[in-house]
């Protein structure tokens, strides 16, 4: 059986790395998958979940042999594995990331990549709270977007290639400017995320609310901000000091919108904030409409359990 | 049969009015239901969608006989109603309210109460982000808290009634004083409304990042924000207008932290960014065990529709 790639190594075995282990493992997508971790628990974690074929400490020695070398590890660690790896890359292999901000990943990493070897950034957009090997599943992928940012020069094939990987992994797949991926990234993911940590962090600080109280009564809106908030610590610590620019712009539109609306809450000029809270259900529909979130109302936690039931 | 209340009079028949009125009818928690709206085209609604026996234009005709008056409108409008329904109010009848700010409330209503009447103010934390009688429904109520603001002197009889009304609807009751009600739901539900409309409102106006790519790329955080900023515009200009001052002490409280961990990303300082993303895991964990969230991924929306995959 011929494959795309027939020889993958995957160097880091988190969430990420493990959902696209298993995902080549369910579909048969190679004949060999090499995996490598930071850490000598998580390698052995890895294999106790027997996600791939081979186990290797050293991430230099796992890529030996890939025709396709993914690299799964926070952001910040990037340069760092590319260090590693850059000696012992195989010719015509491809080199490619899962990585939440692409500038900086490409900063870190090019530069290390040898000639022969065809090094094209990615991004899935799929993930959850959850982070780890025992996190990943099977189909994590499945109709969500996979932005590719390759830099300019890069063999055609060789990103073909790789749009056809994600598309068996159920992924649609985009191409965009990496200084574009993480504007529109810190919009719609490290915005969210850096505001969900802060308003989590500001209640926990209340004097005059306890925590038990907030605890108690989440359900009325609070409780959809500690999903997000309960994110991994270093994968948003990375991501905060790797895409500074486009976040700290982001932050500036959004605080200066915040300014207008406590303004208009002060004078309590109940058209102005009437208007504000009309224009932002058209995107609401638009998301249902696009299939990127469900109808149901409070995303159907409804009926999720019996002693959980709707919000607000 | 003998009921808590013979006679019901449910004045607003929106998303919590309709589903207190589902839930009774079905129940069997009233000999007799009568249902008051605002507008013609609504009680016209309530009418084919059978949630009650009789259905009165007039709502001071309305609560003649009734025995308990829920009013269930937007907090701007409980001075109106207080007003309107005042006079024809039968003597030793209990009003209460579901109306999401509690001291407003009280200021609004019940100076027109008279001294034979129960005015015990309340306020059930069971939502959705959708509005109108057709968005109501039976067991909106079970497993979530109702808390009772009753004003001192209040019958203790009156209120203990109260309380088993809403306990027959599967709710937990609690009592708080109408003040502190104000600033525990401007931190958990108020707050995060507010945050949620500022962001949906910041990413739309953007002009680098276009409105198609913030939907299409919705599903890495931002979605989760879009469901509380498509709730109910009137709603929430009147929550804003009516807990006025612990709102704004909470976005002050927002905006200090905000600023703080804004100059952690320009300055690059990674210890602070995560001391502050680690912190906030606690809290989720805390709700999880109360049963006010789901522990699922994603809110349980990987498996969703075949179309809906996870996020980030
Ligand atoms: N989580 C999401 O929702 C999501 C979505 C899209 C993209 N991403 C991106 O995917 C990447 C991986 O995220 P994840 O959620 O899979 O993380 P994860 O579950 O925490 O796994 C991280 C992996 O990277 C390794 N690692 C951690 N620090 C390292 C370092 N300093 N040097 C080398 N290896 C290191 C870990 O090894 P040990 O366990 O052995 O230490 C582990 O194998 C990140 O760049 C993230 O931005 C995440
Ligand atoms: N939605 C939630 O998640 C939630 C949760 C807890 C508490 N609450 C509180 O419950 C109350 C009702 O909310 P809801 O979600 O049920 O609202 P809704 O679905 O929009 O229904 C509002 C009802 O109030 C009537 N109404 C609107 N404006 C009025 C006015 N100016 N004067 C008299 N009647 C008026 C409407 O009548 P017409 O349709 O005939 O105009 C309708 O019957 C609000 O105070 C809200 O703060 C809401």
């Amino acid at each position: 059986m011929t494959h795309l790639y027939e020889n993958i190594a995957l160097i880091g075995i988190g969430l990420i790395g493990s959902s696209i282990a298993r995902d080549i493992k369910a579909h048969g997508l190679a004949s060999k998958v090499t995996i490598s971790s930071r850490s000598a628990a998580t390698l052995k974690r890895a294999e106790e979940l027997e996600l791939g074929d081979a186990y290797v400490a050293d991430a230099a020695e796992a890529v030996r042999d890939a025709d396709l070398v993914i690299v799964s590890v926070p952001v910040g660690a990037s340069e760092a594995v590319a260090r590693q790896i850059a000696g012992s890359l195989k010719p015509g292999a491809t080199v490619t990331d899962v990585g939440s901000t692409k500038a900086s990943v490409i900063a870190q990493m090019q530069p290390h990549m040898p000639e022969n070897v065809h090094f094209i950034p990615g991004h899935p957009l799929a993930g959850t709270e959850h982070s780890g090997p025992d996190a990943g599943f099977t189909g994590l992928f499945v109709g969500r977007w996979c932005i590719l940012t390759p830099v300019s020069g890069t063999d055609a094939g060789a990103v073909a290639r790789l749009r056809d990987f994600w598309n068996s992994l159920g992924s649609k797949v985009e191409e965009m400017d990496p200084v574009h991926h993480d504007k529109v990234l810190a919009i719609v993911s490290h915005l969210p995320h850096i505001i969900a940590y802060n308003i989590v962090g500001t209640a926990d600080d209340l004097e005059t609310v306890t925590e038990s109280e907030v605890i108690k009564y989440s359900a009325s809106g609070f409780r959809d901000f500690t999903r997000l908030a309960s994110s991994d610590p270093t994968m948003w610590r990375d991501v905060c000091l790797h895409n500074k620019d486009a976040i700290l712009e982001m932050l500036a539109r959004f605080s200066e919108d915040l300014a207008y609306l406590q303004r208009a809450i002060r004078w309590g000029d109940g058209e102005k904030l009437f208007d504000l809270f009309t224009r932002t259900r058209a995107i609401r529909r638009s998301i249902i409409e696009a299939g990127q979130d469900t109808a149901a109302p409070n995303f159907g936690r409804n009926g999720a359990a019996p002693e959980l039931k709707a919000g607000e």
